[in-house]
């Protein structure tokens, strides 16, 4: 029989001890747990960078305590939470919308309580560090079978810090959306969906058509990339060459056959895209 | 009894989930596995570089499965495929020459086959995430005992993609040989081994005896590096000093004792290096 | 019953196979352990940044095996231990330093024994990859219950070659400290701690105090930074603004609210600080 899983996701980085005492400490409440770090190299303090990781992960992952600490208000008055899914997990962390679409994906929270009872923090709780101090014994206690409500007060879901992507612009013959995440391999994905694309250009659009695409300059719409083709996959263009297709977590995402697409045209998170046809 | 052992060796990235993605799908089907990741950080689609990296490792790991995903022909006709190797060990990947020197190295595969069966795929497959949609299944499933015959037709082992590092050129007084990896440290791994060493300046090739290294440049051979000490080990030079070794795989190595051989005299994977005495 | 914990921190970065091949033999040799890197990625050969991880990390995780290989001296005469600690942790390294503070912060070594028994080692032992040869086949062994004093003589802890911080310089209404680590947020932990800041200014130093921090540039004290605030956390400062505030483990440590104070003013390992009243 398999310990229980906990999760992390932070932007603590790797070079640092400090995922490191986290999965520590964890394990000193929680010996039999199966710990799996979804990543400790979140951009610091990038709150919608995580949101996305646990977005894309958690339908991947054995129901179980997912522990997300990107925090930039640590030491101010937002609060530590922790929310139950119908699935059975449980999410941990800061209320600053981190835990909310991922969520939301998986059904909405069915309750959330604060992380209030000192029991369940580490006896001595610091003003900087209270991935360690606060939200990893909390999942602890979690995975050990504590229920949430002995955490602390119940919050109304609806009270929570929102988080939310851009939303695409779906004009006839025009799609604008904002980049929301540069992957490591420079593919850039979007704050829009297959759907948004066949809202602006029609069911009609067949795999291999060109489109432009304008990426936005200090704020101003200026160069133009033609070329971009949309189809299912990379293989279907040449190395080197441009693409926009359905990632595989079901969000348009513009790539560059074994390149990157972020760097080559100084695409970042947030930079506004229009996407036409060629 | 600990359960199986999955590693995992991709260019997934840390930042990005997808190597996280992969354990957790990895412990959904396997719950028991113990997973240890050999790498996330092989250079983007450097096929060669994750060979080699499981070429150095395997021997030193417990017989499991091992899942390498360096695939940038995903969504291409390459063959999804596993190797079962004498000493249990099944290897998981594209048949792109990822797995073949590591296999090689432990015996040879004794058996290859496609990994066609939808039963032990996810259920959607996309069309740019094979490794979480039927490698890392299809490792879990072996590692859980399922046959390897029963996941489609069987490969004659000669029809494999292959992989091979460049070969030394070894001549009376000379040795040329390919840079083919620079460690984080920045030692250079070349093509060879200390019998072309032999090769070229005979057996008498003393410990200490200064060579005189060339390295191309733009193409050309260029650079000339003076005092490069063939040595057993760093100690034996001074701080900032060149040296020649034979590294704990078995390989020639260039490196500077406490510095980076490879940012210093601009080496990179490819750059053509030829050893004489000093 | 869970496996024993071994740890494992060192400079051998994640794109390389060691840290893998050091968890490989370390399963190999004890299959239940539950393994936990503190970090691969120690600046290359930083024996003092490495110390201070172990002494942060080790107070929070469970009693276990904690192998550290940071190792300029592999392959000359330094030596490789075991210290004992009261708590039942075993420190395991090279006699470099490494393992002393964190050691000492625990009550200090009980014992300490030379790895010297070849049992307890790989069957060859390489000139270069002791971690691999010897640090982790040591730890492993004593995961598995093998007694310190079977691998070697036993040392005078007295005897050990010691590593030290910077001692802080306490003056009437001045404080002198070295930056010892600046962590992946840009924040520079200082060989100074609280108390360190009440000699220098008195016990009345009331958080939200300004102070001025001049940073050394090229060895000459230049730079000078106002409105540094000693604060308790973060929170207490506007976005951008320079902060000097214990960290979580109780050292004096300066930053910019989410920002890098160490990028913005240019400081790094062994810059020296001068702090005074704004």
């Amino acid at each position: 029989m398999p310990g229980p899983l906990i999760s992390f996701t932070t932007d603590f980085g790797a070079r640092d001890p400090s995922a490191a005492i986290c999965r520590g400490v964890a394990l000193g409440i929680c010996p039999d747990a199966r710990l799996l770090d979804i990543s400790h190299e979140v951009e610091k303090y990038a709150v919608r960078d995580a949101a996305l990781l646990l977005w894309c992960a958690l339908p991947y992952l054995p129901v179980g305590v997912h522990v997300a600490v990107v925090d930039p208000g640590v030491g101010t008055e937002r609060a530590p939470i922790a929310l139950r899914l119908s699935r059975g997990d449980h999410l941990v962390g800061p209320d600053n919308g981190l835990l909310l679409p991922a969520a939301e994906r998986l059904g909405g929270p069915t309750a959330v309580h604060r992380l209030d009872a000192p029991e369940f923090r580490l006896p001595s709780v610091s003003a900087s560090f209270h991935g360690r101090d606060i939200f990893t014994p909390a999942g602890a206690h979690l995975a050990n079978g504590v229920p949430l409500e002995a955490f602390g007060p119940q919050l109304d879901p609806a009270t929570l810090v929102p988080l939310g992507w851009p939303v695409a612009s779906v004009g006839p013959g025009a799609l604008e959306a904002e980049a929301i995440y540069v992957d490591t391999f420079g593919n850039v994905k979007l704050g829009a969906e297959p759907r948004d694309l066949r809202g602006a250009f029609g069911a009609e659009l067949a795999f291999g058509t060109e489109l432009r695409c304008l990426v936005a300059v200090e704020g101003r719409t200026g160069r133009g990339i033609a070329g971009v083709r949309w189809v299912e996959t990379f293989g279907r263009v040449g190395r080197g060459e441009p693409l926009l297709y359905e990632d595989s977590y079901g969000r348009l995402c513009l790539a560059v056959r074994e390149g990157s697409f972020g760097e080559r045209y100084s695409v970042g998170v947030g930079t506004a895209v229009r996407l036409m046809r060629g």
